[in-house]
Order: structure tokens, then sequence, then C-alpha cells
């Protein structure tokens, strides 16, 4: 037992940073803490002027590494057989688009005299979305560009990616733009920290972060042109050089821990550390991604991962499309849901806001009722649409809460609800956005198969797949396929870890780490036919709208869709 | 001073009854009082297994009349000047169709120790919808018919209605069925009571109620006839005798108080009684109907109700245009909207729903927080929702909670709210719904004036017209015209009235009446051009919604109405 091996992984999060360190030969998880950040909103940077404003402060990142990795490590030594020692690597994955403004060293802009109270020298949280305009210039460009270099990201670029978030800074604060000598990605500037260079001229750059949001691609060699750039905005002269080239995989090796960084965290000098990349990408491969296999991260919002040897033909709507960025050697696809749980939160939020509106007078000494009716608002809600059967609600949403990522790529849509009547109930309307949801996921699995790439089996992961039995039933029902739960529930550290193994040397490929470390639940969560052939005629339905308003192509009369959903109720009330 | 007169109107409600004791010079009201029903749920009696049932027990009506006048009287006592002798008329009116199986006296069969535990011998109330089917039958058989009978019905015989109340009734309970020596409206059954003369052979039929509910037209000489009857059922043979020929306008005396109900209600024998009506047509009255006038009255649903002297076509989508049923001499037309208040309450028990339903365990003792609750919701929206600006939420409904009435005349139309986000509040939500039942309003208008009936004022009564100040203007902002409001919250009494003034043999004609007993408000509420111009272009996309969802005949790509909603919010919240 004495040759027992672990690997760390740090996965951060919007709010908190996780460090999990786990057995490489059976995937045992034997020390996690979360540490959540201290600065700002729950960790996040707001402006109360401006709801698009999103930043961080880079110092909560390195006090985040610190705290997470000595607790778990602490946790962890409690385990028979563990000792520091049998760390042999490390992988780190974090949120993004995230990019934050470095001067020639790679320090953070953010930790001088000069700019450390100034958020437009802090990391750009992935949610910021104050460059909307800047990314529809870029989009424009870009489909004008003798390259589309939007092509494999969906056909738009979005407020939220890098590039974009640069050109913003340099039209609302040159100073900070022209002190930054580069601008590095979360997910790059941690391993780099971890290793003692943080130099942006030699810092590894994620294929994963750069492939997805920064348009690089090794088809027109690397980022957009100096010339695109340019065409751009004339304040964007010069930042290619600040950029770079190549970029890389997350089985290559960045170096070793370096003394410094060793001696905080309590674990061996040298210790090898991997390229960063993503958290839904890392929790896809510690969800057990592989070819035919649909990754669900399903949370706040949904990441739908697939990897294919090959592509025949950029899938339309698909957001991205990038070789290497979940499995080294295979094409990453990335699709998603812009609004899940955030959707049932807004919900959570409507049914309780009486409690918090309606009785001020008669309850202002008792503010703890105002957690206690959040902490039930969806479980009730739950409970009692768990007794409704499809169909029977008359409802019918579209699930746009927070705009539609994949297959439309639109932020300018809106949510809908349709079949309300004078009776209808709070827990009807929770089940059709707990519908509308699976509907909207299962418009992905449909293109993606359109466009060739089996869909063989789902694997879940995420809160909603740990904690929700009845939305995972609708899932099953509405797609007709059986949903499957990854074993962890931490699959972004675990796939961190995957990759820290690789590099410490203990497999040869991803692949491996996934066959040791990996795994199931034992439940599944099958389709019952009864109800997957109701759904059937409310995706019909939920695809008219979803074309019609969604599409500029698709015009059709929709006078069918209310009697349709009537009929159903009646045949559901009737059974 | 001493030769004042007065008149009694009595209005008989869903839930209640009351009686109004007006000055017939000055309108000024001197006795009023509610007898709220005993009986039921709220005085109508329910079936537990079918929600479409609604039935009255007709002692409710009986009991009520003595009740309601003897407290007005004593009321009105303390005026100076009022004495009974100087009450001159008396008018009623009633919910509808609303009819009572009666014998060959007259008696209702709920009276009879036979049926006085059998609802089916009861009054079957008007949104009492058990008749549904019989009510697709006779439209189905009207459309084939040589004489399409429902013609100046909208098109379409609804299960509300008196004819197909009666062929539901020969369905479920022939005994009921043919113990009937006939079936009298409510509102021809009171002042034949209050004349002392029941007899169905020779009591005097309303036109508004037989016109609107029965069909009833001139031009075809009276009811359908008894071929059509037979035709839509053979247990309807024999129907034609049971009913009646003639009908007539509320200007018609029907005779005099009889001695027992005289003593009774402590007034004069022989005072003067009118053909009674429905409630909504003697508001519109009360409310200074003349052509031109549309008069709206407002509460839990509206009726949109006009006056013209003559029509040049069929209005298409108006449930009613029938020669005299509201201003004798006048084709009265009435429209609606099937929910509009009832909307509203909808929503205030979905945002109170917390309150009752998170909280149980922390709040079993304190039931009073429900009630509190359901009281501050509704103005705390009302509040909130006073400072958003038109255009400001984003967000667009449909107001069909109730299916709709008119100009789409289908109860299978379901209510729909689009352009919700994350950031949705309760009070846009409410907004939203108001701003929709005004658009539905507008929808109306707008169709009769396409049929050349000019609109040239909206006089507004009711609830809603009395009390919300911020409904009213965004009425009058959507619909571009001032809203006026009756000077009378009791306008359906107030009707009744005058009818009973004209009857009592002081004025020659209602309008007369009208004209020195009714009058406005002070207050109108009236457009705000800036308003106006965003409510157009809201108002473009609720059309296009209500005609995709509400007719068959319309295709229209929706893509533009979400990114015009997002275009509007911006523009707002730039202002």
């Amino acid at each position: 037992m004495s040759d027992k091996r672990f690997a760390l992984g740090i996965d951060y999060g919007t709010n908190s940073v996780r460090a999990l360190i786990v057995d490489i030969s059976t995937g045992e998880e034997v020390g996690t803490f979360v540490h959540n950040y201290i600065r700002g909103k729950d960790g996040i940077i707001l402006d109360d002027t401006d709801a698009n404003f999103a930043r961080q402060d880079p110092h909560d990142y390195v006090e985040g590494l610190q705290a997470s990795v000595t607790s778990a490590v602490r946790e962890a030594s409690s385990a028979p057989d563990f000792s520091v020692d049998k760390i042999i690597g490390i992988g780190v994955d974090t949120t993004g688009s995230t990019p934050i403004p470095v001067d020639a060293k790679g320090v953070p802009l953010a930790f001088s005299d000069e700019f450390k109270d100034n958020p437009n020298a802090f990391a750009w949280l992935w949610k910021d979305h104050t460059s909307h305009q800047e990314a529809e210039i870029i989009t424009q460009k870009a489909h004008e560009w003798t390259t589309d270099y939007t092509k494999y990201s969906g056909g738009i670029y979005s407020s939220e990616w890098f590039l974009a978030k640069v050109f913003h800074l340099a039209n609302v604060d040159p100073a900070v733009y022209n002190a930054a000598a580069s601008f590095v990605e979360h997910c790059d500037w941690m391993p780099a920290l971890l290793c003692g260079n943080t130099n942006p001229k030699t810092i590894l750059r994620s294929r994963c972060a750069s492939g997805h949001k920064a348009m690089w691609n090794a088809e027109w060699g690397g980022l957009p042109s100096q010339e695109f750039l340019s065409s751009v905005s004339p304040k964007l002269d010069g930042l290619s050089a600040k950029l770079y080239t190549d970029t890389y995989t997350s089985d290559t090796k960045v170096g070793g821990l370096c003394a410094e960084w060793a001696a905080k965290l309590g674990l061996p000098e040298g210790t090898a550390v991997a390229v960063g990349a993503f958290d839904a990408h890392f929790g896809a491969v510690g969800a057990g991604i592989k070819p035919g296999s649909l990754v669900k991260i399903m949370g706040t919002s949904t990441c739908d991962m697939m990897v294919a040897p090959e592509l025949h033909a950029q899938i339309k709507g698909i957001c991205g499309q990038v070789d290497g960025s979940i499995v080294p050697g295979m094409i990453g696809l990335e699709a998603g849901q812009s609004a899940v749980g955030d959707i049932f939160a807004w919900y959570r939020d409507q049914v309780r806001w009486g409690v918090d509106n309606l009785l001020q007078s008669d309850l202002s000494d008792r503010t703890d009722l105002s957690e206690r009716a959040k902490a039930n608002a969806l479980p009730l809600l739950t409970e009692r649409a768990s007794s409704l059967k499809p169909g029977q609600s008359g409802l019918l949403a579209l699930d746009w809460w927070n705009g539609n990522r994949t297959v439309l790529v639109d932020v300018n849509l809106t949510g809908m609800i349709l079949g309300l009547t004078l009776g209808t109930k709070p827990e009807e309307i929770f089940m059709a956005l707990v519908e509308a949801t699976a509907y909207g996921g299962r418009v992905i699995m449909e293109r993606i198969e359109e466009y060739g790439v089996e869909v063989n089996e789902v694997v879940t992961c995420g809160g909603l797949a740990e904690k929700n039995p009845f939305l995972m039933q609708i899932y099953a029902d509405v797609t007709g396929r059986p949903m499957k739960v990854s074993r962890s529930a931490q699959t972004c550290a675990l796939g961190s870890a995957m990759f820290g193994a690789v590099v410490g040397g203990a497999y040869a490929k991803v692949e491996e780490a996934q066959e040791k470390m990996g795994g199931l639940k034992d439940v599944v969560y099958t389709p019952k036919p009864e109800n997957v052939k109701v759904y059937n005629r409310l995706f019909a339905l939920y695809r008219k709208l979803h074309d019609s308003f969604g599409t500029k192509d698709y015009a059709e009369n929709l006078y069918p869709v209310m009697k349709e959903l009537l009929d159903l109720k009646r045949k559901s009330l009737s059974n």
C-alpha cells in the first residue's frame, strides 16, 4: 500500500476555489477544501451603476490557492498511506474567459500601487458583459474579413470573451491598457505562478482558453492577425506583440512547483504542474468524457461537452470546436445553455417575494424567515410538481431567461411562459421551467447528431445532477435517453487532478487517468415510455416557438400551439 | 322640495343583491344596501367534482329582495323629503344567462319538495360551464342550418347561455327537465314576482337576455325554430311550446307592485315595475351610454358596451348585437374581456404564495398573516409599478388567462408572458398584465371602429375604474383616449333605477333619465403623448402575437418581437 500516489486538482469557480487530493489509481478523494473569496460580493467586484460589470481581485486567487490546498492536505493527512511527497502532479482549472492585465514580469497590475484600487486592472470575470459593443464590432469585422475568425466559435464573438474585454479596456481606461505588457487568462496565470515564472513572453497559454475564447486556430496560424486587430480599432495597434502564437493542451507540463510555492503549500518542490484550462472542460474530463459521450455539467447554467476524433463539418450554433481543448488529440465541442439553475433560482425568488415584501410590519423581528422561505421554496415546488403528469399543466416555456447560447447563439432572446390560466399553480410553472431547460438540452443533442456526431450516452454532473432526481427524470423523459451521473461530485477538480497525474508521469494519456480515476454512480434515470410520448408532442410545440422567435427564417401560424397544449392537458387529466 | 320623486334599482350580482334608491331629478343616491347570499360558497352552489358547476338557490333571490330593499328604504328615510310613497318605479337587473326551471305557475322547481335538494332544479348561474358539449352541438347545428342563428352573437353559441343549459338539463336530469313548464331568466322572474304573476305563459321576457343569450331575433321571428331545436336533439322536441315568441325592452312596464310584495318591502302597491335586463346592460345605461360612447364596466372581467342607431354590417367577433338590449330603439353592442381583475387576483395569489406555503411550521399560529399578505399584495405591486416607465420591463403579455371573448370568441386560448429575464421583478410582471388587458381593450375599440361605429369617448365604471388610477392611466396611454369615470359607483343599480323612473312615468325615454340622473366624476385620465408613442410600438407587437396565436390565417416570423422589446427596454432606461 505504500506505493500509493496522489494528484492535486485545483478548481477556481466564480465565488470560491476548491482543492482536491485524489488517489490516482482509484480516484478516491482523500482531501478537499473550499475557500470562499473574501472580496466584493461573494468574490465579485460589482458596479452599482452597471449590471454588466463583474471583476475579481487576483489577491483572492493567490490567497485562496494557499488556503484551499493547505486545508485539503491537512484533511488528506488522516488518510492511510498519504503523505505530501506522494503528490506527483497538479492541475488547475478556472472560469473563463477571465483575462488579467499584467506587467512585463507577469504580475497583475492590480498588485501595483498605481492600480490597486482600479477594477479595470483586476481580473475581468467571465460574466462581465461590459464589452458588448466591442464584441459586436469584432463580430462584424470578422464576418467581413477574408478569414471569418468566428467560424469555430459559432459565428459570433461574445462580450464575455478575451479580445472584447481587452478592446473595451483600451476604450475605457487607456492608462491600464497601456501599462499592461500582456493579458493572461486566469487559467494560464495560476500554473505559471505555481512554477515561479509568470513572464508573459514565456507563459504557456491554454489551447482550451485561447481556442474557445480568443479565436485561436491552427488553420490561420494562431490568433487573428495584427492587421485584423488594427482594422477593428487603431487602438489595438501593437496588441499582437503583447500576446502569443502558440498554445498548449493540458497534458503538457508547465514546469515544477517553485520553492516559494512549495513552501507555502507544504508540497515537494518540483511537483509537476499541468497547463491549465477552463472548469467545464476539465469537468468533462473528470466526468469521463469520450467519443460518443455527451457530458452535461448542470448548475446555474449548463455546459454540454463532447469530443470527436474528427469533424466533417462545422456544427451550426455550437459555440466552440477546438482541437485538444478537452481531451488532447481530439476535437473538443463546447455547447451549453446560458441559464438553467439560474432560472429556477429566479422563480424561487418570485414565489418567496411575498415573505420579504408583504409582511414587513408584521415580521420585522423575524429576519430568519426570509432565509427559511428561500430554503424551503425549491424543495416544496419540487415535491408538489412531482405529482404532476407531463402535459397536465398546459404550460410551455422558452428557457431564454439569459438569452440562448446554443444553438441560436443570441443574447437578445428572452424567456416566455405560455398556457397560463386562472387555475395555474406555482408548482406547474416550476415544472414548465424545468421542462423548458430539458427541451433546450434536447435541441443541442439533436443539432450535434444532425452533423454526424452520435450521442451514445449522456453523463451528467454538477449540482442539479447530484441533487434533483425530479429534474433528472424529466431530462430523461424529454430526451428519451438514460441520464447517467458522474461518481464524483466535483468533476472539475477531479479532471484537474487527472491532468496532474498525466504530467506527473503516471499516465501517458488522460484517457488512462480517466479509466482509473473516474466512474459513474449506480443511479441511472431511465426514460418512461408513456412520458416520452407526451414530451415528444410538447417538444414539437417547443420547436415551433423556438424557431419562430429565435430564427429569422421561420414563419408559421401558431394557432395550433395553445390548442394542442389544452388537448394534452385534457388527455393528461382524463388518464 | 316636497315634489321630489325617487326610483328604486335592484341589482342582482354573482354573490349579492344591491338595492339603491335615487332621486330621479338629480341622481342623488339616498339609500342603498347590499345583501350577501347566504347559501353555498358566497352564494354559489358548487360541485367539488366539477369545476364547471355553478348554481344558485332562488331562495337567496327572494330573501335578498326583501332584505336589501327594506334596508335601503330605512337608510333613505333619513334623507330630507323622502318617503316611500315618492318611489314611482322599480327596475331590476341580474346576472345572465341565469335560467331557472319553473312549474306552470312560474314557481321555481327548487321550491318544490320533490326538487328542493336537487341543484339541477336551481338557477343555473351565468358562469356554469357544464353545458360545453351541448354548446358545441348547438353551434355546429346553427352553422349548418339555413339560417345561421349565431350570426348576431359572434358566430359561436356559448356554454354559458340559455339554450345550452336547458339542453344539458334535458341530458343529465330528464326528471327536472320534464317537470319544468318553462325556463325563465332570473331577470325576467324578479319583475314578475314583484308584480304577483309569474305565469310563464304571460311573463314578459327581456329582449336583452333573449337577444344576447337565446339567439332571439326579429329577423327570424323570435327564437330558433322547433325544427332547429329538434335537429339539435330529439330530447328538445316540444321545447318551443314551453318558451315564448315576444320579447320586451326595459322601458316596458311589467305591471304594478302586488299587494304581497308591497307589504314585504314597505312600498306602495301598484308601484310601476320595468322589464328586467342584465347587469352590464343596465350598468351601461347608468354610466350614461349614448351613441359614440363606449362604456367599459371594469371588474373581474370587463364588459364593453355601445349603442348605435343602426348597424351597416355585423361586427366580426362582437358577441352580441341586439336591437334595444341596452337603450330601447338602438342596437346594443356587447363585447368584453373574459378576465381582467381576475388576472390580477391570480397574480396576487402567485406573489403571496410563499406566505401561505413556505413558512407553515414557523407561522402556524399566525393565520392572520395570510389575509394581511393578500390585502397588501396588489397595493404594493401597484406602488412599485408606478415608478416604471412604459417599455422598461421588456415584457409583453397576452391577456387570455380565461380565453378571449372579444374579438376572437375563443375559450381555448391561454395567457402568455414573454420577455422574462433573470432580472425580471414581480412589479414588472404585474404591470405587463395590466398593459395586456389594456391592449385587449384597444383591440375591441379598433374592431368596433373598423365597422364604422365611432368611439368618441370612453366612460368607465366598476371596481377597477373606481379604485385604480395606475391602471386607468395605462388604459388612457395604451388606447390614446381619455378615460372618463362614471359618477356613480353602482351604475348597474342606477341604470335599473333609471328604467324604474321611465316606467313610473317621469320620463318618456331612458335617455331623459340618463340626462337627469347620470353624470361623470371630475377626474379624467388623459393620455400622455410620450407614453402613447411607446405603447403604440408595444401594441403593434401585441397584435402580432394576438393574431399569430389567436387566428388561423396569420403566419409571421416572430423573431423581431423579443428584439423590439429589448430595444424599447434599452431606450426606456437610457431616457
